[in-house]
């Protein structure tokens, strides 16, 4: 069995890749670790002195303001030193490559690195030439993965839904170009989750995703029929080409989702979206706003889930 | 009486959106806070830990090293963790809207939301969608408000001349197109000031500023004769057009303010500017680095004042 | 004597803008603080308090990820609290003066400006007009001088050959367009050695250099034969232009540092670069990624150094 370059060799997690490949054990370590920053009250999320002293760099090769911001969050209320690198004036401008920026930033005492790339695999090409105290986590690389939202999604099913291994879970859309749906779905399934559905139409939802272990569905009615948990996803126009694309408005007609069809799934279904919406495309305000949308609260815990997966990497040894 | 979108129940500040409408009494504590912060000593801002463990978002959807240094400054003064969002790479660019990224800042856990909007009226369009745990200032929007430059012109005021009520204020330039004349006279007003001018020609002081309760005087021999204090403004050329406003040249020849017209005013009168200044435009170089001019303590009491504001809306409950 | 104006009356470090001009026992003392923030067991750089509640800004006129990131992490290492302004979009756009800009930033309260500006001389000219609270630290000032490369080079040599008054040094390559080592020379000459020389073609390293005090070589062999110290610099194509200077390729084949060529030099000679470093144009890769190479190392101890500088002349009053 070919080495997991997540793991260290006793098997605890040092960087965080990909959700594909990490067991449920330890799947289930990150959103235990996350539930105890979240203050049962309020929902709060506290703030710690795990990392005090150390320092987190955030390495946006691909710009996102939304994901960085709550990076820099967590990072700062588990109370490390962050470091924002504005990467495109950098110095890879003069020509510099991209192994020998991150050796520099190893050298200058880095202890994570948050690395969003347009390059699937670039977060795992960095994580084998980083030094050995470098943790590094994948914030989104291409079409790849984007695992900390994996996580923050599972962490929201198991906080409205607890138990996995009795529910159905539907992701609608553009599951082709999504890094969140390839996240959730490897998540789901080592969680236990027996009943994942892919729904959208043929060209966003090609049949051989059934390789996945989904089903894959291409209308919306048997797609949520029943369902627990509907997660919504951005239709990218800005990452679509070409003429077999359904437009905005024929995508709604289909698939988006009404407060009418929501009424296929389960009476207390709740719907997720990862942001940011399109509202009137994907999903209609009403939904957005309505009362299963748990859309906010995927946010608030995405900072309790960026702060255990730092944590739990920084306290582990290459 | 319609309800004031900046108070509480009990009258309590809770937003800061203009100088407007704001009571005396709250005023007066806003200023007498920021002396708080103020060491007697060395005029220097002293750091609190009133708002540790509180997040500061800087919401700059027009762009301002300036002010936004000094709400940083002032929010890091009071132990805060401050974020600062490029709102013009962010999610805005993928379609998302105003209130929608609102929605997820607040989730993300946010205390308060510094925004500056080249739209008036933007503030107060936020602080009715936030959720209750979060606090918005206006940090300029539009040709509306700027309270906290109001505020600090107030500090500055009080600070060298004590008594609001026998004071003589004049405001010249253009007036028209600034959010610090109108916030400056809305507190001036409510201070007690007996006599407000603004200043300048008909294009960029119309009469009917004589509504606000100011006297409008067209020659600066009038306008200054016998004040305790003269503003000057800045002279937007980046936003004025048309053919009927002065150039530079020609307003520093009727209203630029030199040593020797400042003579019109009392001895002791101080000289104000709200900055970044165009020397020998609206104002000569003898009057800004002369013993008149009290600019550079402004911008010193500006962060004192902003860390006032913060501290006041942060400790009250919407 | 003319005063320096690095030094106040009792000759402490007040500002740090050249190498040159520094006595052997200033350049020593930041030496020997640097060593202080070194944990001697892992070549970590350590966290201390000795900023705590000071203000540094980060003032980059001409872009630079990797120098102010390196500062930025100097600073919060000092535990300082590090504002970085983004002058390009600042008031200077709005016609506002560098002096006036300079001015307003004293007045909020700055301890250290950090200054890189693309124009020789920028620094010290911020240095005679802020207020006496404000110390002034060169990050690179045209062709000018780059004092904590200078002090960082220092550093590393120093770590690895101790006694400086027994060192042959080179300089190869593109000396003529280079601040760093201008700072270098000064500070080798000043620290005791006897033998620095300036390695390249006639058109980077002309021939009246040898007026620094220092021997001009026109080939490799010469240049670093029997040396105990290479210091590679960048070849700055963005700065050069004319007919007469070398493509990359003709460089590198009469000047690049191979493996072969430093067997010219002592067999335990450490290989320097400033960095960001153009592979397989001054320095070839197996000497980058060798067991000679040091390059590494300098950027680590580089933030050392600038804890030093700012910890020693933030504790003098000008």
């Amino acid at each position: 069995m070919a080495k997991n370059p997540q793991l260290n060799k006793n098997g605890e997690l040092i960087h965080l890749l990909s959700t594909e490949g990490l067991s449920r054990d330890i799947l289930t370590k990150i959103l235990d670790t996350a539930a105890n920053f979240v203050s049962i009250s309020n929902r709060e999320v506290k703030k710690v002195p795990l990392l005090r002293g150390k320092s987190v760099f955030n390495l946006f090769f691909e710009n996102s303001t939304r994901t960085r911001t709550t990076f820099d969050i967590a990072a700062t209320r588990l109370s490390a030193d962050v470091y924002t690198l504005d990467i495109a004036r950098s110095s890879t401008a003069k020509g510099e490559s991209l192994l020998d920026t991150i050796a520099n930033l190893s050298a200058m005492a880095a202890d994570i690195f948050v690395v969003r790339h347009s390059e699937s695999g670039a977060p795992y090409l960095i994580s084998q030439h980083v030094a050995p105290h470098v943790h590094v986590i994948n914030a989104g690389d291409g079409r790849h993965a984007h695992p900390t939202q994996g996580l923050l999604d599972m962490y929201t099913i198991r906080h409205y839904k607890k138990d996995f291994t009795k529910l159905s879970v539907a992701i609608v859309g553009d599951v082709l170009h999504s890094r969140v749906a390839r996240s959730d779905i490897h998540a789901l399934t080592t969680l236990g989750c027996p009943d994942v559905r892919v729904v959208g139409p043929r060209t966003l939802v090609p049949g051989d995703l059934s390789q996945m272990g989904v089903r894959v569905c291409h209308t919306l009615e048997e797609g949520i029929k029943d369902c627990d948990v509907v997660i919504t996803l951005r239709l990218q126009n800005e990452r679509m080409s070409g003429a077999l694309l359904p437009s905005s408005q024929e995508y709604f007609k289909s698939f988006g989702l009404t407060p009418e069809r929501l009424r296929w799934a389960k009476p207390d279904a709740i719907v997720m979206h990862p942001g940011p919406i399109n509202r009137g495309v994907e999903i209609d305000s009403a939904v957005v706003d309505g009362p299963q949308s748990v859309i906010l609260p995927q946010v608030t815990f995405g900072i309790a889930v960026r702060m255990a997966v730092m944590g739990i990497v920084a306290g582990n040894e290459a």
